[in-house]
């Protein structure tokens, strides 16, 4: 039976049987329990929603897409899917599951089991192509330069943070691309798919990479780290939810758990951009060895040290191709604002150290020996709320 | 220092220093973890908000109306602290704490314990002059017949459910209430009064009493009844998060546990509204006891029954007083539209009996029997997300 | 070639041929010069949308219903069409046309002329058959007790006076209601639709019958009456748009141009709800005599005296009928809600009688005693912006 | 009497007694028949809001910044008065006041006559220093580089086209900035001021320069000229309405009034950004020359050919400072985005010939030959209203 569901961004969904049959699943219905920013919600108190709601919009919009392109179902079943593979706390246990676990949230075919695989089997669906579309193997508006992945939670991101930067048209953008191979926006819609990119450029520092949201996350990543090296099996993260992690910390891990509860987080003892130090270099750095001897150096337990050396964001949208008059060009090239915000990205990239209130000091000051720097705190760009 | 969080209702709100001693305790930072209301979003995906915002924003709107009204601070620390008793799910324990701890989540000096009751004294804030503001009984702006609470709830339910029915101005209303012993709207702010009632006469079939998430609710009463029934002291309720609470389902109610989590919830057998019925007979009628008989006329097991005799809704706003041209009147004297929307909240209540899938139809006879009605269930008026 | 237009209610409209030839004819591109709320702006200042956008919107909320109901294509025009019999400053002409041209909005046939009437014959529509329609004559969602046009400009209004009592879902009405021989609304929808008429009965005392709307409109209805009754021919008006309407007072009635240029407007002098008077007898009354009586009685010219007697706003909504369990029923007995707002709307209306500043006094005396009532004037229920 | 009036987009604005004297004279309620955005309701229908609301809300966010800057009055009535000086359709009649009458909007005094002048002088405001904050000559909020004039009409406009690219967060950005002889950025504003940039940069050529827009003001222009240039005296703009200008465009020039009104305007016959000419030669070149020379090489009447070579926009922001932790520094110095922007803008740019329907051929022939390009018209890079 068809099914309508209300949704803040969208209005309202519709689900045909078939997606039904995919959503009622105990696999899908984790996602229901899967926090879509992580810890943000330590800065910005609303943004509680999840992995479930913002899959039935990225499934929404492609089909949309799919009205004006015509392809194939299989491709709104991998928009519907493609986050499938989280574990919990979003992208927060993805170093887990690349280091223990060989595999990201995109290799979903791994957490494809039971239930949702019969059902699947029984749509007719094959979850080698599925999953193809997901990582992008197969080109489709699901994961490419500029996706249905991407307009769904840029705006719904916005919505539930209060951040009024994440807002663009989704549906003029909608109108404006084809496909051709790959995505290829027409040359009316290059201001749409501009807007796009600086919606995601101002939402970087503001919310996915906000120093507090670094913190919490490295907090709950050494904390697993230590579990899983401990015995627990990396591999179970893909059934669990962002509750079964919780009670794990409780029980593994009390004092990590106490202080994301209670919100008694690291500070930053160093945050320095990449023009202060020797970037080559700070990128070829093993995090948890600089902590070893960072902590070493200060005196402190090798607990209250976290270096944090965030990979640069890579702006796959510079490669988006644009139908020009004369030919299909990259859209970086048919638009100087699109190389402009490639280059000004870098200076979003912020080097952390991070450590107990009572070690600020001396953890700072080591730190600043160990990378050769001073010893310093940069302001973030968006202080607004340093909290 | 002064703090600013960024909400997604009132945009930036400001906290003295004073607030973010109250806020930093792990007594507040745990209505972080408590989900404003309960089980809906296992009908409304974007549902997650939790009591934590709400409380910011009605201590916000309190604060607003201080500006204009002049009262004391303390009142803007009960509006801080008004959900501070909640236990897990917000009102999904709500019977649970009255039924097994004489208790209720306004009676909030029970859980004002540890750090939060040192704040409090070193602030200089008595805690019973709090809970008489929290509980009405010193009468304020917090606990009213028309409060800085509902203006709050309205539109942040609204805001995460989709549901378009909670708009109304919050501002506007503000502009036009005044405090003289009890809250009085000034007579050119009628129709904002208005607005917010019939808000909230909409929300309450559409959100609040949707019976899916009544459905949800019941049954996890049910298995804490059990639990608790079973040894489990019901006043660690108080001091538990969402978390909590799904954990000790999932120790010692698995069954309810798998089903809550995904999403294969008991169905309805019974919904009828009030006039198909003896309305004041059933209103007599022990929910629990009539379970039993009525599983045991159906031949199944009694955890398969539920029945849900809801209370009939309040409309506490028929009290609040207009100041007219010729003295203070109730504002249902005032408005026919008032009057009205009282007598038609009755319409809005509804006696469900739900059980498993596979039973509806025997349940459901026995349940015919035992309520001298026929065996019917009724389409809710809302049924646009019937799921 | 197909076009697209960008509307903020609606977001991206699309026009396909046929409509953007009806679209580009003068005759209708004469609605983009006509004020949708009239002299609303002088309460709410962003309230200067006009019937242009206003029909656009209501054929693109009739195309999604085609979508659903599959009904023919003339339906759809007459939706785009159903405001092109407006004159200058919609329904603030349209005593004038009633009384001097023995016409109103809705019959549109007179205007169909030139290039407008050479399109639709093209086009193979018949005008009578649009007419029928638009009237109501042909039962539709056009116009009907639940219809398109409603469902546009309650949002619409609300969106440009800033005013949320009209912000209700549209797309959820939509999925609610069928056409079947009549508009029908499935059970389900029940609540969408009281929504609606909440919005609208809200929306009565805050906009459309705001007190100074009134007066503006009135005192350009006499100064055109007695332009018409100097020989000006009153069917013209079916050809002019808002600037041409100014400046016919500007050459005519210099003072009512510049009282409404510089908002100098006339006062209330008496302004009671029905319950003061004998309302029968007054609806009775005569606005042009009891003018001249008052004014004599109060020793000012006529042209300093109002009176202003409105009609009883028809809630045609009553009407409607749901789709029951036990049959078709009329909406109003299906919700009580939809009866109290129907006795409701009656406390709605007033008498007024308006006058220039230096006279409140006298004449509000006179009137008092022509209508046989205390002179007095009542606050009215939504005073927040008195002006 | 303080007063109260709704805004789309602050809400409740207040008025204190002195502001509501200013508001009352003719000479400001003038502004309530001047269009923000000139003819920009051709391209998007909505676009019908007025500099009589602009006005408040630049004054409603200058008092904002007072409450914690702590400036003097007079710069908040410069804010309600920045734009007293505007001619009909705002920046449309802007050329013809600097040629006919060597002046602009800014220079107020010119325009503050009989009861306003009056108000002015009773209140104790001396206009001289007004006319110095709103040109600028003094610095304050009203009138720099990043202005409250700026954060009212990038959220206004964007309201009322329905573009989401000028939403960003006034509030946030007032929370970041100080005054200290000029407007300066806290650091942690930056991204504030980014977003506000960005908003403009975006708006610029999909509603401020969007072609047909421009077509419009340029049809406006030329036929204004001619009517000046017959002996209409250009100082009289300064008290005129739309409605005053249109009424004059029918009676001295009825086939422009006849286009403006049905919207049978110029198309495009050359339209080419900078890159394709040789762009110093062509901002040398007089427009009218132009016209006259390609209109005779053309064959056709030299009122059919009207040449548009727009001003660059400047972007005065990349001046604002930020206060870092090594002292102040330009913003396009801290913010590579910035400086990316202003390099951008340029890009903006486009050389436009402009002629009826039929002569769109040998009109642009002509002016390829006249300015020594190829005959092209480009795609907008906003082409989804191309109308």
């Amino acid at each position: 039976m068809e099914k309508s569901i209300q949704d803040t961004i969208h209005g309202v969904i519709k689900l045909e049987d078939w997606m039904v049959e995919i959503v009622d699943t105990p696999q899908f219905q984790r996602l229901r329990r899967i926090n879509q920013l992580g810890f943000a919600n330590l800065v910005y108190p609303g943004a509680n929603h999840t992995r479930f709601e913002h899959s039935l919009g990225v499934m929404h919009v492609t089909r949309i897409l799919q009205e004006r392109m015509g392809f194939d179902d299989v491709v709104v079943a991998a928009a519907l899917l493609h986050d499938v593979g989280h574990a919990p706390f979003s992208h927060g246990s993805e170093r887990l599951l690349e280091k223990y676990a060989s595999y990201n949230h995109e290799t979903i075919s791994k957490v494809v089991r039971g239930e949702l695989k019969d059902v699947l089997k029984n749509l007719g669906f094959r979850i080698s192509e599925i999953e193809a579309i997901v990582t992008g193997k197969r080109r489709s508006v699901v994961n490419g330069e500029i996706d249905a992945d991407r307009m769904d939670y840029l705006v719904r991101d916005s919505h539930y943070t209060g951040v009024a930067y994440g807002v663009f048209d989704i549906y003029r953008l909608i109108d404006k691309i084809k496909f051709d191979g790959a995505v290829v926006i027409e040359q009316g819609g290059v201001k749409a798919a501009e807007s796009l990119l600086i919606s995601r450029f101002l939402m970087y520092p503001t919310v996915y990479f906000h120093h507090v949201c670094r913190i919490a996350r490295k907090m709950y990543e050494r904390a697993m780290e230590r579990i899983i090296e401990a015995g627990f099996e990396a591999e179970n993260l893909l059934e669990m939810d962002d509750v079964d992690a919780m009670m794990l910390l409780k029980e593994k891990e009390r004092e990590t758990y106490d202080r994301l509860n209670n919100r008694r987080l690291f500070k930053r003892a160093i945050y320095v951009s990449r023009r202060s130090l020797d970037f080559r270099e700070v990128m070829r750095t093993s995090e948890r060895r600089a902590e070893r001897e960072v902590a070493e150096m200060a005196g402190v337990d090798e607990r209250y040290v976290i270096v944090d050396i965030p990979p640069v964001e890579e702006m796959r949208e510079s490669g988006v191709m644009v139908d020009t008059e004369s030919g299909l060009k990259p859209l970086e090239e048919v638009s100087p604002l699109v190389k402009a915000l490639k280059d000004a990205a870098v200076e979003n990239w912020r080097l952390g150290v991070y450590t107990d209130r009572r070690f600020v000091d001396k953890v700072g000051k080591a730190a600043a020996d160990y990378f050769g720097i001073e010893k310093v705190v940069q302001k973030s760009l968006d202080e607004i709320f340093p909290q």
